[in-house]
């Protein structure tokens, strides 16, 4: 005699429901996920709640014994261990085996830092930054850069085909992962603070901001970067969809990183010098297309055509 | 030299037949245009006749008179003049109001000058310099800036139409053009460095260089240069499609811009710096993507495992 009963759903938590972990998460329920949230912002629990989230808290202790999954995208180390071990920390309260996907952009050190800490628990992690942003993640088509066993891959399949366009496997040791999201994060530092130059010299020239735009975005001169953030600059708009201290501290990991292989990574080094004094004169927490704020001597969309200073916050 | 002259009412000269002034001689022929050639070496020579060129000559003084617009696409502003005013030189041998389109990369002040002496000839001279590669020149395919009197772009209208798949209005003033290509060659020099940066610290970490590039180019860290000249690295091939020279030259002339407008390019002058470090290492003549053999202590594709010096030529 059997049954007709829907096969028992995957239960996974999102810890960190920022623009990425958001996304994710509605993704996750878009796929029929049981979804679970967990963030210190109340509105954010509220409205994956609203959206038909199994459960959500602050505090995921009470339901972290169901958990098949984990999904841990904060924005640092430091918040990935806090979410796992501080005083609300619900890695003690998994069952042994639950698979951990840490999301974050860390170091390779800080990655193999946390798995020694999960692994002490028999909780295994897949070290997993993405890329794509929110956009991408809403519509469940991150990047994923996957260092770890294959055997934490294959029990995260459920969560990952939930989320993810690409899933790329680095290798087999924690680490590799991070490493890839941070060298990537070279390339994408260096070409918004290169955009912003551009820009910037073409302002001083007279050239129509518009007209670079047009010619740069069909020919060689291109990048992802240019392309997605000068039109924050363009409409003189820095609200932050990925802000300047993101990359004060995401460059700064590249600076770690050289460091640490005793290499050296010379433009990485001056574009987190660029992106560190935008955020000094007080454009931190604005878009990070603001780090053309640098540049004094030249008229901006958005500006006020009295002031030359640049435009001081 | 061949004098059989098809029935075409534009008879157009292209001055320089490397990679992107043979590539648009050819769409001019592809186009029904009677296409004449004039370069110092030979070979080229030979093989435009050989595609149906109305004539062809190291000097074209003879059919100066024949032609109702010219096409000059050599690699600086020096060769531009020589072309135009040298020993053999066709400027005053053209009739006047024959519109000179000007590809060549060069500083606003160079353009300007040659606008002057040309103007004095009564030519009407349109600043375009152009982008795209070697591949969509042959398509004619080619991205052109181009800056002057409407009037004189309407005279070169057939030519753009065989040779450009869009052509930019920068604005009436000669000079705007040159200035527009420079500020691409600075996004376009340093992304290419920053592409060798980011490979030089992949290898250094261990990471398959074939994994982050598929990473990279399926993520917002993405560039045209990325994409288009780290295959060489993965290659370990330097066969010059661009040299490390051009942008030595190119990233020159967007220092010399930002000196005359007192703007700094920070960037842009450390890009400099390593193009003119694999310039003096060897490297000058290799492709541009040479300038990751900047990087010692990593091995790339193609290097002698024995040696840990980054391959010195």
């Amino acid at each position: 005699m059997s049954t007709t009963e829907p096969p028992s759903p995957f239960h996974v938590a999102v810890i960190g429901l920022g623009s990425m972990g958001m996304g994710a998460a509605r993704s996750c329920l878009r796929a029929g996920l049981a979804t679970y949230g967990i963030d210190v912002r109340q509105e954010a629990l509220d409205a994956l709640s609203q959206a038909g989230a199994t459960a959500v808290g602050t505090d995921g202790r009470a339901f972290a014994s169901r958990l098949d999954a984990v999904l841990l995208l904060p924005v640092n180390a430091a918040q990935c261990r806090s979410a796992l071990f501080g005083p609300l920390g619900i890695a003690p309260h998994l069952r042994p085996g639950t698979p951990v996907m840490v999301s974050a952009t860390q170091s390779a050190a800080d990655a193999c830092r946390l798995n020694d800490a999960l692994k002490a628990l028999d909780l295994p992690m897949l070290d997993a930054p993405v890329s794509g942003g929110s956009i991408r993640a809403a519509e469940g088509r991150i990047t994923v850069m996957a260092s770890g066993a294959s055997s934490t891959l294959a029990r995260l399949r459920p969560l990952l085909d939930a989320i993810a366009a690409r899933v790329f496997e680095i290798g087999p040791d924690i680490g590799q992962g991070s490493t890839v999201k941070i060298i990537h994060q070279l390339l994408a530092g260096v070409h918004i603070a290169a955009a912003a130059e551009s820009m910037a010299l073409a302002s001083r020239a007279g050239i129509p901001l518009q007209t670079l735009y047009d010619v740069v975005t069909s020919a060689a001169g291109n990048s992802w970067m240019f392309e997605n953030r000068m039109p924050h600059v363009l409409k003189g708009d820095y609200t932050p969809h990925s802000s300047v201290d993101i990359f004060v501290k995401d460059l700064g990991l590249v600076l770690d990183t050289g460091q640490a292989l005793k290499f050296p990574t010379p433009i990485a080094a001056l574009a987190h010098s660029l992106f560190l004094n935008a955020s000094n004169a007080g454009y931190g927490q604005q878009d990070d297309s603001a780090v053309i704020r640098n540049y004094a001597g030249i008229q901006l969309p958005g500006d006020d055509p009295d002031d030359v200073t640049g435009g001081e916050p």
